[in-house]
Parts: C-alpha cells; structure tokens; sequence
C-alpha cells in the first residue's frame, strides 16, 4: 500500500521545508539540548547511567561529533572528521562542562556560518554520509536533528530519574 | 548573530524537503515506535515508569491523539479531535497491547491515504493546531515528529532498565 501512495506522489511532489526554517528548527532544538547541559550537575553529567547506557556527556560528544563534519562534507563531499573532534561520537568529553558548552556555542557559530552556502543541489545530492550512510544530504540533516531528539529524550529520563525537572520540549527560544 | 543569519537567508529561501520524503520519514518512525510497542512486554508497556514519568502506553497514546486529527485539520483547519480518539494525549489506552497495535495500524492508513490530499499552501498555512499551537502546518508535522522521536527515546531507557535490548535507532523499513 505504501508503494502505491509514493508511486501517486511522484507525480506531484513538491519541497515543503524552507531551508531557513531547517536551520532555524535544528538551531531550536540544539538551544534545548544546550539548556539539558545545563541542567544536570556536573558530576551526574559524566557519570549517570541507567540501563547500561553512556552518560549524558557521551550522548551530547555523538551529537557534536556528527554536527561539526557535516556542514563541511555537505559543501565538499569531504566527510572525514577534523582531528579537533574525533570521528562519529567516539571523541572524549571535554573534562568540564563549560568546556563541553563552549564546544557547543563554536558548533552553533560554525552551522550559521556555514548554512547560508547550502545550495538546493547540495540538499539533494546523494552521498556518503561521513563515509558510511548512503543518502541525500536534506535526509543525513534530518538524521541528525531526529538523533540528537532521540538521545536528548533519554537526557530527560536521567534528568527525572535525578529528581531534576527538565526544561520543557517546546522551549526551544 | 542569529538574526542576522536569517535575514541574509530570507533572501534566498528555498524548500528542501520533498513531500513525499517527510511522508515516508515520519512513516518510518512510526515504523520504528511501532516496533518498540512490540519489544514492550505487555504488562511492563501499561506499569514500567522511571522518575513518576508516564509508562510507555500514555506515551504511545500522546502520539496518536496528535497523529490522527492531525491531517483533517491541516486539511480543512478543524483540529477538534474526533470523539474515538480524545484530546491531545489524554485518551485512555486500550486494555491491550494488540488493540494499540490496531490502532496504530489504522492511523498509518488514514495518514497515508490523506497525505497526497496536502498541496503547497496547506503546508504553508498558519494555523492553530489542535486549537492551541499557533504555526505552519509544515512546522506542526516535524513537531508531532520530533514529539514522537522526544518519547521514544524515553522509552529506550524504559526497555534497557528492563533489560532488553531495544531496535536500532536507523531500523525504520
């Protein structure tokens, strides 16, 4: 049934997602995750598990290990990681967290900077995202907003398990 | 900065997300949600809580009460939830894990079969969704994604304390 909706749609699809509201949207959400950092204390931050998973600081080193290359391999088709930041979510944290916000904040600068040369022809050329995921670069961008909601999610399940109250998901200003 | 940054994008603004792509992306997570209801042993899926959050089913019914009245108000801007499904993730879970299944299933349908009715200026329309949330009707639809991501992922944490070993994040088809 599905392929029949996609087959139907061909036809008359059409974008739907202005690039600046795509940037805008990520910017929103990586305020929230900002806000999440800050919210847990600093030792909990590097050391709070459940379930055997990684503590928050290497969910949020994913994030910006993934964030950092791929302004760089959407404009070039260059996705090797710079030695500042490690490869694929294997960096070390930072030993504090300002020190792991003032990584974030570059980030940020970095992605503003850099999304304005962001051309249609770059949104939907397909490549090999940082070497290994076969896509469009619009579908890698969605992957990692949907992969920083996803870990960001269980920031809020440590956060509550803390008896911390997290930020609101919509405060994303 | 930020501001900045949009006002030299407005200029050049384009749409980069095709409709047909954000229908088989938010298909693929439900695809995905779907597959954690069923990692879910059933008891565990209506009582297993960390933090006095909600157990996996009051999760699993916010994101069909936002999904189902969804496409009949971006359609023809009522939001008013039909009397089968409740308002706005209050709706009581069926007594079974099987019937959210259905449940799931039928939304999948009516998502589907409505979707290619969704031309250009309804996803442009602002709107106010579920008769609360001003926005475009495009920014409505990644918020009930990333809403349904935002739980999910808690309920990743829900599944790894109980000690099973959830799907991959990338297992969508």
């Amino acid at each position: 049934m599905e392929t029949n909706i996609m087959e139907k749609e061909t036809e008359q699809s059409f974008a739907v997602i202005p690039s600046d509201a795509l940037l805008a949207h990520w910017q929103g959400h990586r305020l929230l995750t900002r806000k999440l950092i800050e919210a847990f204390p600093e030792s909990e931050f590097y050391s709070f598990s459940i379930g055997g998973m990684r503590p928050f600081a290497g969910l949020v080193m994913e994030m910006l290990d993934l964030a950092r290359p791929s302004m760089k391999g959407i404009l070039t088709g260059d996705w090797s990681s710079d030695n500042e930041f490690g490869t694929n979510g294997h960096s070390p944290a930072p030993a504090t967290k300002q020190e792991v916000l003032t990584l974030w904040d570059s980030t940020t600068e970095t992605i503003n900077a850099l999304w304005p040369q962001i051309q249609p022809h770059h949104f939907e050329k397909v490549d090999m995202a940082f070497g290994l995921y076969k896509n469009t670069n619009y579908a890698t961008l969605l992957y990692l907003i949907d992969n920083e909601i996803h870990h960001r999610g269980q920031g809020y399940v440590y956060l509550r398990a803390l008896g911390i109250e997290p930020p609101f998901f919509w405060d994303r200003y």
